[in-house]
């Protein structure tokens, strides 16, 4: 680097525990995985192979062992977990999670109904066999509106159950659960779970350049970001730091 | 794969005839055409690259010939055909087709205004030379509403003159001929197309997810898909078989 | 190109000195880079490495190689200018500068406010250090409406000061400066710029398909375009030369 800037916000370093990215691949070919790793490896900090995605993209063993190979652990989408466990095929999944090597596991209850109790067993379960516990917390049905203390009590349950971290849900677009259907903030919300759930231990999806920015300022550069697209790390790193036009003023007096 | 879920539904295999997803290709580099393949191949049905695009990219002799060693059908966007013909040059559009090597060829008149009899005699004249032939019906122009009775005549005439299938107008942006300024999908249109055409023979242009979704849930995970993005080719996949949240219940019980 | 169309408007040819396209890579790997020249070299005249991107990726240096093999300037977005200038380094920004070999500079004031007498100075200095210097005219703050006389004066007295080109301001999404928050084109302020200043010298930054239409329409295929993503190149160059629906009837009769 022939260029220093002085009265710079500090970024945590790899490995990070917190100020993380999670980063969504939703299918993208090995050459991608490659030319955007050599990119983007320092700020990429787990990557979520999307929904569906590692179901029916044929690369998924190649894939992962370039993941491995750059110590980024991989996780694959909520959606996939609970198609297996809708179908009460969980030990299939786990079998198949294991078989792949993966050793982190979302546990999400999205699109299906369970207890709540139900869900943290399945934490702990998890944990037992070895595995870095992400939940999310949060339903992809927009007409599902929870109210905060419901997000804080479930929240507050995972973590104890085992979680490593609790996600807040948004999905790929950005545009449910901690969002309105604008992809506007529920600000409330939001500082309602602060107010009980340390920041370090949640990662906010937010896929917008928007929502991205809203946390940033809230949390400063060090926010836990997820459902981060590819492209857009590199992005959201000079914005976390105050070099993007946005966020410029942030760290520095006028 | 060491993952295998009960209860899904059928997807056709390829080499398809129906469950199709066209795909845009709008100047991809070749390095890029070969990465998505990779990932990709299975549900890449057929190729269209997009309007002039391939009278400006330089890679064209090249990018062809990748797509031919994968078997996968291309063809030039109809806008290039249109150029030709307005410009009285149908023949050297043939030859040039001819020297590249391309087998399919699109038929449309989004742009350009003839009289439909005289389109159907391309179609014919373009059967009679070899051509699997691909034709597009609806106007580019917003201004230009076409009642469903003229939409059904239109797709029904073209089918007889030897069209393969027809394709249902929509543009890059899924913003006219089937859809609504806005992309919502002009739904009484599409219903009163399906009581006289058969599904298996029309194409619907559905670049937005919700399009894709919209016709997903009313023609199941087969319906025939086109101007789908190359890196939305996985995700699409996997909402054709409710592997995202947006589909989830779409194939089973709650 | 086995193929040829009659009556095609006259683009200039590289090395272009107007009818440019000035491309932002945000952060793109190496290898993209490589894919992208690929196709779009022909129509690749400047590229910017947008706003903080180049501090924060690792692979600058081999990417200015690329660049450089090829023949295609390159400069760093206005931000990352203005976060040293801001902190006193302006002399770090241009030592940084010579030592990655880059010839190309952009001069903005976007984030910072600085009397316009001394923009001109810096430009004027920069042009005596051997630099090629863009400037950008226009606040990165949607509050700070500037009169169109006001962008005359600025664009006037930084050519004068010895900037190749000024750019008319939009950020990365293209809602601010020359457009309103929707994106929309402020036309009387286009059109007033334009009764003073020549139109080989100003770069209107475009990023949406609209407002390159938009330019296109008001001064033909050789407008010179800013903020061009990468993979949108090749369907640009198709517009400009007629070659894509919206333009179709640009340059001929119906």
């Amino acid at each position: 680097m022939k260029f220093s800037l002085k009265q710079m916000p500090e970024r945590t370093q790899p490995p990070r525990t917190y100020g993380l990215n999670m980063v969504m691949d939703k299918g993208m070919g090995t050459a991608d995985v490659q030319n955007f790793l050599s990119v983007a490896k320092p700020y990429t900090d787990i990557v979520k192979l999307g929904f569906g995605t590692p179901y029916v993209s044929g690369n998924l063993n190649e894939k992962l062992n370039i993941y491995r190979e750059n110590n980024i652990p991989v996780y694959f989408g909520g959606t996939l977990f609970e198609a297996f466990l809708v179908r009460d095929q969980l030990d299939d999944y786990i079998n198949g999670a294991k078989e792949y090597g993966i050793t982190y596991v979302e546990v999400s209850d999205g699109s299906v109904s369970i207890p709540h109790t139900d869900k943290c067993k399945i934490i702990e379960r998890l944990v037992k066999e070895g595995f870095t516990v992400l939940s999310e917390v949060g339903s992809k049905d927009a007409s599902h509106v929870m109210a905060p203390y419901k997000w804080i009590e479930q929240m507050t349950a995972e973590l104890s159950a085992g979680s490593s971290y609790v996600i807040a849900e948004a999905r790929e677009a950005g545009n449910i659960g901690i969002y309105r259907g604008t992809g506007e903030v529920r600000e409330g919300l939001v500082d309602e779970i602060l107010t009980k759930i340390p920041q370090e231990k949640i990662i906010w999806e937010a896929p917008q350049k928007a929502q991205q920015l809203y946390f940033i300022q809230l949390l400063g550069c060090n926010a836990n970001l997820g459902n981060i697209a590819p492209n857009e790390v590199i992005p959201l790193e000079a914005m976390r730091i105050g070099l993007r036009s946005d966020t410029f003023d942030l760290y520095r007096d006028k």
